[in-house]
């Protein structure tokens, strides 16, 4: 299982894929900053827009899944709070495939500065939705994360 | 469809299911009191109590459903705010049965002084999971809801 | 109070302000459509998403809030379910305005075919964030109220 | 900072602080089990119980802060799919101290059958409210981490 450091997730490449959002009124806890799950949310909310990027939408796969991608492992490490309406870029800006398997790596920064206030990273096994055994990483989605790698 | 005024809700009555919890830490939002939607979800959860204590567990039922109940209606009138760490009871206190339809009536209230914060309702109807034709009442969810009417 | 007619909410206006989105992968529940709250958190975003074309971003008033616009009531009638990935427009279509209030009308339809799938209401109080008093509703969030009842 | 290794976590230690409870209806996603970042929401709401069985409510504490604790970091390992319903130990089983930062090692089981299903962990810097400077673990929180390293 490939493991980011976090300083290389730092860095914006120009292979990133990346979207704009703001953070959610309902995203921030009692404290007034961002609840640390709610980050997780975002990276994923990214990765389901790679795949539709992609031509692998996951909603249409779920219909009638040929594959699936369980999470073996997230992590996350956070440098500056981010506070409601935050404009915020999360970016994939790394990837490392192996056969059935892939580790990607986020970068969170404020849109406008560029300003880099956490990293996260996460690793997705490709299975077989009837038994559950390994399976080579769909092909548009293998396309999709080697042009990432770079 | 049926529904309830605001105000016989506010009323604890003795045949009411509750149930006692905190509001959460990430349930509030950046106005620093509950989110308006979380209250719906606290409702929810009691009703997952309720079908789990009435023998129709909602996660067992789900395996190999033979009812649905997806839900027409939902409305909630907020009286006081709720912040992080106020302990509630949450409280089914009414319900009207239909044929294949049930108006259910929550009351929340602070658990250790029984003011009422808010008070919601939901309108439930029951349906055949494979046709989604209307179907009646399971006996067992049947049996609860009347205790509840009293 | 003012209440709408759920029927009435049914037509997409000229004036709406809408958005457009997807329903999200963590939105759905363990029946397969969207956990019904979940609803209100879109209604929400939309709300977010007014003020701050107003030019009353809701973000920028909260750090030191001139007013506030707590919650009274809330509604929704399902119609249809929504499923992960179904590309949704939620609009704000109808406003109504008292001294210190306002009622709020929205549609939620497919955005592909213009199927409405629900109709939501909620009604905002305005106050004075210290002494919790009614205040006018204020003059850039008026003024985007009226172009919305048209 | 401490990072414990996964496998250390995979043990129920007797000085354990634990809470049981099920999988809500809407923490599963469209693929049917438990949307991941839920995992570390039930991880901070046992942290959360800590903290007001050590006799330092995070919401008493937040009112007129004396600390805050905000997270550097969070990890997780997934080892068995959990679907609504299950009912879990969600257990803090390990702390390291340092002077102003604690790592914290959880352990979600099967509540019946004590089976592994993730493990996860988090590192928290606690810090003064006004400085943002480093601050010492407040007294009720050391002890109450101390009795968890056993």
């Amino acid at each position: 299982m490939h493991r980011f450091e976090r300083d290389t997730l730092r860095r914006r490449t120009d292979s990133a894929f990346g979207e704009t959002r703001a953070i959610r009124f309902q995203d921030v806890d009692a404290a007034g900053i961002i609840f640390y799950p709610r980050l997780f949310e975002y990276c994923h909310d990214t990765l389901v827009s790679l795949f539709a990027a992609a031509g692998a939408a996951l909603h249409e796969n779920l219909r009638s899944p040929t594959w699936l991608a369980p999470i073996r492992h997230a992590e996350a490490d956070y440098f500056k709070p981010l506070r409601f309406g935050d404009s915020i870029e999360v970016a994939i800006v790394a990837a490392v495939l192996a056969d059935s398997e892939v580790s990607l790596g986020f970068r969170i920064a404020k849109a406008d500065k560029d300003e880099v206030c956490a990293v996260a990273q996460s690793v997705h096994t490709f299975v077989n939705p009837s038994t559950f055994q390994r399976c080579p990483v769909p092909e548009p989605l293998r396309v999709a994360f080697l042009r990432i790698a770079g």
